[in-house]
């Protein structure tokens, strides 16, 4: 049997990577990335407002061509490959990346009337100017009966679909006029490689609609028109312009359109899988499925796992999103997430551990040296980890960070684990809320930077969470969870299980948890735990004056050899 | 009239200074440092245990004799001087700083058979090896009747006298049983100096006593021996071999022997004043009157102001010390202070912050510089100034630091300046605690290292108290008041307060209260002082889960050119 592979392209904030994947086993044939040419490393920025983060369309489609161009040359260096061996290509992408388009789907910034104005681009994930749309939209939601904020958190985000749109209404009405409809970047992939960009029409991805744009079958697709009137009048042309009903990414979007075929040196008619956002394909590529929560964890995480969409489900109160078929077909996809690990301790090294070692190494690797050697709870520190707010469980990004228990002798890198340590408080935070609304967590599979290069931040949250921390055997599992939808969008597995089970896995090294770290950590957690109700959240009624005292209890213990 | 002379010895931690002052107007004419040779820096260690710290008493004999003659001959230079001038001599140290010495007054530790027997040496005032003692002492001190605890803020240290003779009569019996009686060194260097060594009938100064020995005219003079008894019997001895009236430094301990004159070309028989501590001596030397607080300001504060004997007066809880004539004859000496201040930015800069600037600045100035940019409230973050615990108002050693309002984005200089901004919120605290107590703090004035080196700390102090803080003239503070109790124990003044106006002063500038940054100190510190009470007290009623959303609104408000 002739072997066959499938294609994953993966839009990453800078940059986009294609891979080219071997169906038999998941194995990474071929890898290319393309840097995006705009702006500051592919962000186009505003001097005047640092809330701002757009993208030029143009670096997308640039990016299929030379990245998917690159990897089909590279694999053909395989001799076992060749372009008629392509059976599917999948895509995934940042999101919430809503872009402006016209009748025909063509993005408003390449007609040259637009090109200079920032409205008219991609608005990128990051993008916070719409903090009070995002606001207004929230209390608007919070009085209507349809319960529109209880798939997502109770918290409609600035960083969402329709937080944009309305700030651009408001901001640049010329765009918002010339807007046929506004396509977000992962239906926007799929739309151009088939040709098949109709606003109208093209199909649009369950989950991009279902996290970000308030889609949900409960309410009948997106919300009703007299909400969105409440907002804005303009914002129901939109809602017109857009397919009455999302599908999931095991479904083809269409075929590669002979133009695009050309360009790439694939042959045209390659089936295209609908689009879905990077965690949600990740979380496929590494493996996902009920009882497994999958961990992406870099500059933030995602935490996904899924729930068998015919079982009785709770809506479970701060998760990002719970949404059927976001990640599997016929499971509900359920989003939780930190909004800060590896920023944290990049900001840590950048402003207070900037020194690297007399031997010159990184000071990623030097703290994290010494930090191995520090038992838990020898330093009597205690850390929350919201330097940039808390998404999962409080949903709530005017939190700040917090470090207690300094003494006159507290170490740098007795700060920087015990910010490892903070996420890995977080993390389990997340997890006991899963389990407290009957998401029962089996297994952790860990992927990302982080888990690929840090073994300490994996110990601890072995440590912390008490139970074991895999590591996905791929390190670029969204791109091979998209090349697993593109495989199953060709026919060459049934459904994406069937396909996962064959190519995806975990690396043979388990994170076990040590016992006595993990009852020093157990008391470490209900100190964490007071602190973060008693910042976190209102009505809290206990006291903090033991906090000090019992880390210096702890502290003291562990010092002097016991646990 | 012939010029008239005044000699302050000032024994420090790890040296000991001469100045020769003039008596027309406090002018220091000389000047002159010796190290003590002995140990590291002058401290006797032991690599077994980090809470030891000794000294060797031989270092105080050849301290007068080089720097006393130094200082001598220095001043000789000047066409005015002559030695026949010198009027008296006063003496500062360090305490409580306990001596073991036999039967005629000579330190154990001079005798061969003790000479490496650490316990014989003096047991300098951080010596901390005396913990459960001092609890030992402090939970029968409370259940006494005679409330030994209302002088001192309601716990006796490990650092003060009874716990260091407890623990060595416990830890080192043979030392406790050779010490006919204990001097403290504020006690010891007069005696030496006059002949007067007999330890029972030696001067025993009342600050040394009242503060740390829990004498008071209250209970008559020493603890009771029933309550000795009750901690060790062999303690009696101790109180049985002490002066039965210990007295104020305007006194005369004796005449400098025809010995000691001698070795540093001085004539026999000036006069020697009874010996204090060096804060005490150091807040006469800044002008301390009723209504003036002299902080002095280093490693960490001693915060020192009087107030009429005759005047009613509460014991205030928390403050170390409550003691009649303590600082100035027929005035009760008030002392507060802050655990650690200079020690909390040197720990920053030491382990967060070593780098120094481009142009090869020292790490402090380049950090003040950059915090100096920032406005109040700008940064988002406040922090607790407890690295180094508590000691007024919460008398509390288990209490550690805190920062928090971290983001992203948070700088170096950020939390530099948040960590001055919390010690001048420590040091509010005590002054609000004096005034709530009716003992009303009319002016600031500031002396020690960081009061003459750092405007930046200055100014933020003035704007967090809402009030001028002024600076001391001198920089030997502590060196003068000396002199000023040698001039007057020698009759150059009719008293203490006499020899003020003539010797003490502030310098002409002083940092006046900014309108706008007060008002957003006030702001600042109704949140430092939730922290303080829901870390530091029990019974803490209040909710924190306002403390970053306010914070965050203050920065958001300063950051946009409000107030």
């Amino acid at each position: 049997m002739e072997p066959r592979y499938a294609i994953g392209l993966d839009y990453g904030t800078n940059s986009v990577r294609a891979v080219v994947v071997d169906l038999a086993d998941g194995t990474e044939v071929a890898n290319s990335v393309y840097d995006y040419p705009s702006g500051e490393h592919g962000i186009l920025l505003d001097a005047k407002d640092p809330n701002l983060a757009r993208q030029n369309p143009a670096d997308y489609i640039a990016g299929y061509v030379e990245s998917v161009g690159a990897a089909v040359r590279a694999a053909k260096k395989d001799r076992g490959f060749k372009p008629e061996h392509v059976v599917g290509i999948g895509v995934d992408t940042t999101g919430s990346t809503p872009i402006p388009v016209d009748a025909v789907g063509k993005p408003l910034a390449l007609e040259p009337k637009f090109q200079q104005n920032l409205a008219a681009h991609a608005w990128l994930w990051k993008d916070h100017t719409s903090a009070s749309e995002a606001a207004e939209i929230t209390a608007k939601a919070a009085r209507s009966k349809d319960g529109y904020l209880s798939k997502c958190g109770g918290v409609y985000s600035s960083e969402w679909y329709w937080s944009k749109l309305l700030h651009c209404r408001r901001t640049a009405p010329e765009v918002f006029e010339a807007a046929h409809s506004w396509v977000e970047l992962a239906d926007f992939v799929p739309a151009f490689l088939t040709g098949r960009t109709d606003p109208g029409t093209l199909p649009r991805g369950i989950c991009a609609a279902g996290h970000k744009a308030m889609y949900h079958e409960a309410w009948g697709g997106l919300p009703r028109k007299e909400f969105l009137r409440r907002l804005d009048p303009e914002l129901v042309r939109v809602a017109e312009h857009y397919a009455d009903r999302a599908v999931t990414s095991d479904q083809k979007a269409g075929e590669l359109t002979a133009e695009m075929a050309q360009k790439v040196g694939l042959p045209a008619g390659i089936p295209v899988a609908v689009g879905a956002f990077d965690a949600h394909m990740g979380a496929v590529g590494a493996g996902v499925k009920p009882g497994t929560l999958v961990k992406i964890i870099g500059t933030s995480t995602c935490d996904i796992t899924v729930w068998p969409a015919d079982q009785p489900l709770e809506d479970i109160p701060g998760l990002c999103g719970i949404v059927p078929g976001s990640v599997l077909p016929g499971m509900y996809g359920l989003e939780a997430g930190q909004s800060a690990v590896g920023d944290i301790f990049n900001w840590f090294v950048k402003h207070l551990a900037s020194s690297g070692s007399a031997d010159g190494q990184d000071p990623h690797v030097r703290l994290t040296r010494e930090a191995e050697q520090l038992p838990p709870g020898a330093s009597g520190l205690l850390a929350l980890d919201w330097n940039n707010g808390n998404r999962t469980i409080l949903v709530d990004p005017l939190l700040t960070g917090l470090v207690l228990g300094q003494t006159l002798h507290t170490t740098a890198a007795e700060i920087y684990r015990a910010l490892i340590e903070a996420t890995a408080f977080g993390a389990l935070t997340i997890i006991k809320r899963f389990e407290e609304y009957g998401v029962h967590v089996k297994e952790v599979v860990n992927c990302g930077g982080i888990a690929e290069k840090n073994p300490l931040v994996m110990q601890i949250y072995a440590d912390v969470c008490n139970r074991p921390m895999k590591v996905s055997r791929s390190a670029q599992t969204c791109a091979l969870g998209a090349a697993i939808f593109g495989a199953v969008a060709g026919g060459a597995y049934r459904n994406v299980s069937a396909a996962q089970r064959k190519m995806t896995g975990t690396k043979p090294t388990v994170f076990r948890p040590r016992k006595a770290s993990a009852a020093v950590y157990a008391d470490l957690y209900g100190l964490y735990r007071q602190l973060h109700d008693a910042f976190g959240t209102t009505g809290y009624k206990g006291q903090l004056h033991h906090v000090m005292k019992d880390l210096i209890a702890i502290r003291n213990r562990v010092r002097q050899g016991g646990q």
